[in-house]
């Protein structure tokens, strides 16, 4: 049980089972590397995308059991992860060590290939072709993107129109896919479909802005990564760019070309904490959760809205 | 016009419909590096498995176009040779520079999963589910082999059962797919299907051992690769294993656990040529030939059997 899902045991419940089933995916074909991508699997990342899935499939008319659905989704977004580790040489994951660390690039960029192939027959087994084209179309979009986003870096200061669409492109359109097709599955009205495919995209820029906003924030612990990862890393999110936009001047000297060393980082960190852009972001990411929770309030009401609204509200309040 | 289609001015134009289809494809997102895989598009391998599958179509009940699903199964081919290069480190493949090595193997990567993607998706687009969640299946067979093979680096002799086994896995597996997703999709007859599917898989175990003997009798310029590239890399395929049977005692002690010098490779090389070996081996892929030939018999008359026989005729007596 991840801690996440504490406070909604059946949620919990249910994960469980898409993850027993992720491993028993995983387990089938004698895959040599089937091992390493079950300790992945029971290290438990928040699985946030299979839960919004599963919330949404009771919002539909024609109740149906999304496991596999959930599990493909979560399959995807592990392949991701084992080829986001060979590319930037990770050591370690969720406290596991990552596939490329212990078998190599090689043998990494086939686990992730093979884990593709996995989550596409899962989900044109287990869903409708429209759904199964969207989740291919949505991981040809993040991969396109993340390949803009390592050409714009150290490409400082961005504006804040080019931050927001490429947030868009990226954790919206996964959390606006995963409730839209667990609703579309279930065969939800239109209007509900609707809602919760705009609720999804809402939070996805709520949690997105929250994520970079914390990123200058946390200390290694709590976040599990050092502080102020995105600007060491040369890349330009929100309270940079409100920061450099509140104390003109004051930022710009630091950002060279390349990217920038420990104490130019540090010095950065400090005045985009001075000048108030934490909250200026902040109150963009509030924007976008109350969007989100309109949206909520327009579906019927019951348990499973009360569901996803708490859940909502807890992930874009967090402070991990 | 690739150089293998000369003979067949019909194929070879419907193959450049199926490249440019490819390159609309390719470049139709916005993707950064949309230009570095047209140009590998453009540098025209055989297009052996969609040529296969635009004529296992031409047996079908019901016409089809089948450009989109052709152009599906290259990309596919495509990203996995991206892939490999990042894998192997390649500068140059069909005589262009690598992705990986004109944009780095973090966008090499990223380039591989996103062409997935498209690939998946054109597939679910223009074909049966059927054949898209084949499609899948057989990617991840092929991801699932290649690390078995890493595996087995310089675990030497192999029997040739194995060998057989793991052929049929790769390249059989392959072809017979590639013939049989063509024949479904135009509705062709269940015999029809049946005979395709046979055909397939057995020339495509002939065509895989020819590769595997050619490669240690080719010069350099020929198949554009060093002799011996197997053996050099820790690879026993069938020639090595027939010489280990056939002189007992000679190759064994070459055969160390590391990938053996270009001294003992000549060596080995040397042994493999004397024994015997390549003629045995050559036999085992006539039979195959024999059982693809008989299998096309069976097929009714006419201009597409004709056209198939032909192809397989050609391929499998190639020397480049």
């Amino acid at each position: 049980m991840t801690d996440f899902w504490n406070g909604i045991p059946e949620m919990s419940e249910r994960l469980d089972a898409v993850r027993d089933r992720m491993k028993t995916v995983v387990g089938s074909d004698g895959f040599p590397l089937a091992d390493a991508i079950q300790r992945l699997i029971d290290a438990k990342g928040k699985m946030l995308r299979p839960a919004f899935l599963l919330m949404a499939g009771r919002f539909g008319r024609r109740p149906k059991d999304l496991t596999d659905l959930a599990a493909a989704v979560e399959l995807l977004h592990i392949a991701t992860l084992i080829h986001d580790d060979v590319i930037d040489e990770s050591d370690t994951r969720r406290g596991v060590s990552t596939v490329h660390s212990e078998y190599g690039s090689k043998h990494a960029v086939l686990a992730g290939d093979w884990l593709f192939s996995r989550c596409f027959r899962l989900a044109s087994d287990s869903s409708s072709p429209e759904n199964a084209r969207l989740l291919a179309a949505l991981i040809g979009a993040l991969c396109s993107e993340e390949i803009h986003q390592d050409l714009e870096r150290c490409a400082w200061p961005r504006s804040e129109r080019n931050y927001l669409r490429k947030i868009a492109g990226k954790t919206a359109a996964l959390f606006s896919l995963s409730l839209r097709a667990g609703a579309v599955e279930t065969k939800a009205s239109l209007s509900n479909i609707a809602a919760l495919t705009r609720a999804g995209y809402a939070a996805g820029m709520a949690f997105q802005i929250m994520d970079d906003v914390l990123d200058y924030e946390s200390s290694q612990g709590a976040m599990r990564k050092p502080v102020a990862k995105d600007v060491r890393e040369g890349l330009c999110t929100l309270p940079l760019i409100l920061a450099v936009r509140a104390c003109p001047g004051r930022i710009e000297p630091l950002l060279g070309p390349n990217k920038p060393d420990d104490a130019t980082t540090e010095a950065i960190v400090a005045v985009v904490r001075e000048s108030g852009a934490m909250d200026a972001a902040r109150s963009r990411a509030a924007v976008y959760t109350e969007r989100a929770m309109r949206e909520i309030q327009r579906l019927p009401r019951g348990a499973a809205r009360d569901e996803l609204h708490t859940t909502i509200e807890r992930l874009l309040t967090r402070t991990f």
